[in-house]
């Protein structure tokens, strides 16, 4: 185990074997991180809310939180949570296994988000925000939740498995992307869409079937869904199981 | 008093009664806090610029300032200055009472800001911008200021009393929005803007009169102005004023 | 030389005369400071990959690293880099002289950067981004990459000398912006441009020349090539230059 001499750790956090702690890091009491967690320099994690420090911080083995971070309690993360550096996430966030978020990324708390879910640097989620699994989310694409500010109702986005936002887009108060939906850069969504369709511009309108777009490499195999050849850093059987769902 | 050892307190920055301050924080020599100021950690707050060491910045009584935010010399903030993470303000900020600032926030300085402003996370306040009272401005909103980049000239925005920003839209240089403008979501704005109107788009169009946008909340009431329903957070005197103002 | 208490300085760190380094910074065992070098506080230069702790990090003579930000190892920087706060800067990245980068601002690595560029806040640049000379990239803009995320392909952006690109704009992966580019606020760049237009919109159209555009001061000049006009904080002998380029 090796912890910073400048780290603070407080008493009452519980720490799994061979957890790695980096300079200047703050943990929190009521925080839990599993064997071979990795927590860089810098980072504030077990942040607790005024009034509120009971509940707690769970973070799954194998995790690496890159320096600067912070993570408020409240939260718990599968095996493998890898973040980027700056990363802030709020309270009450219940993630799967191997979520990834980048640089500069801000989730806002009270969010389900499944597993192998990746976002890029800096994507921001609204509170309340509802994720499948195997969904990716580009740099500064922003899911809201407030459908006429400031108002007290928060109607949250859902995005349903598969889906793939791609950059500098937004997702308005109470759309449901189904499986599989592509939206394309730069696109402001206001209303739901059908599976695995392309919708794009402002306001995103569908365009065509995920299906018809081509991968770019001189192949002229179809780059839709991803999963048929995009398997870089999921486990073997999962990529047996896409194999068995996407046979023809 | 609660001073973390491990923060750095220059001579000559004067602390009010009950001032707080987290680990590794770094407060500079021409820093006035007010009372039950509390300051998290990692903050840096009074930097100066080059050559520049003898404004002044005062934060009034009863702030908070998350972690990992700068504020540099130059400016005074009125009490309950509320910030998220990782703000940065530059210099010479004029602003009021309990303005908020969300995570990741930049104000670039030289900016008038009004009472009660609320900016949400990663927003971006070009220098020289221009800002009312009880303003609101969502996510990945830029304000602009050179009309022809790059020049030597700056043009500021103006905005109004009661306005509203949603996510990710820019406002062009010079651009005024009017008392109660509505600005949608992912709008790039080029021209000034009507009284209480809804404007949305790329460019941004004038859609409708903003008060004949609903609630979404089955109660068929007006969304707008939004100071007739929304009242979380601002003091009962300033309630009582609105309703002045908007009895029909 | 001033080198905080604080800060931990690796053995092997190379520092040039006269370098600053500010509280609680972390300097790497590969890193090579110029001379004059400043490096605020609470920086992380010289941060490696896993198993990749080799290459080495140059910053070049009178460089300017404002607080918080993160430079990884494999790059080089010639002289007067200076960025804003919170910069984060990944593996590879080969810039020229006086490259500036805003607060914020995310560079993905493997990237080629030429000299004079300048960055405001808040600009993410993909990996492998190309970028010529002079160019002004303005906050919350995009420069991609992958055109069928997530692939395997990196499909680079490429902008040639004297470009500008207005705030909130992606770039589309390939996309090359031809010599002189002015790209407006808020669009989405999907096709090539041509030498010294304007493009705007979503998606982006050509719209004049960028030479049909004047300067907002009154002096009924033309706004661009901008070099013709703008000339805060170049050295004598490129504007001397530039003067020989645009003689007419």
């Amino acid at each position: 185990m090796k912890i910073h001499k400048t780290s603070i750790i407080e008493d009452g956090a519980k720490l799994g074997s061979n957890v790695s702690i980096g300079p200047y890091s703050h943990i929190g009491k009521n925080v839990i991180l599993g064997d071979n967690v990795v927590i860089q320099g810098y980072c504030e994690i077990g942040v607790h809310s005024f009034g509120d420090n009971k509940k707690l911080l769970q973070i799954g083995d194998n995790s690496l939180i890159r320096s600067k971070s912070i993570f408020y309690t409240g939260s718990t993360f599968g095996p493998k949570l890898i973040t980027g550096h700056n990363v802030t996430v709020r309270e009450n966030v219940i993630a799967g296994k191997n979520l990834q978020l980048g640089t500069l990324t801000d989730i806002q708390g009270d969010c389900k988000i499944g597993d192998y879910v990746r976002c890029h640097s800096n994507v921001h989620i609204g509170k309340t925000s509802k994720i499948g699994n195997f969904v990716w989310i580009y740099p500064y694409v922003v899911l809201t939740n407030d459908p006429t500010p400031p108002s007290t109702q928060l109607i949250n986005v859902v995005l349903e498995d598969f889906v793939v936002i791609a950059v500098m887009s937004t997702i308005l108060p109470g759309v449901i992307l189904r499986e599989g939906t592509l939206v394309g850069a730069h696109s402001n969504v206001r209303n739901d869409t059908n599976p695995n369709t392309l919708v794009s511009g402002n306001p995103a309108m569908e365009k065509c079937l995920a299906s018809k777009i081509k991968l770019k490499d001189g192949s002229k195999k179809n780059a839709y869904p991803w999963i048929r050849h995009f398997h870089k850093s999921y486990p073997p059987e999962i990529i047996k199981e896409w194999k068995r769902k996407f046979k023809n």
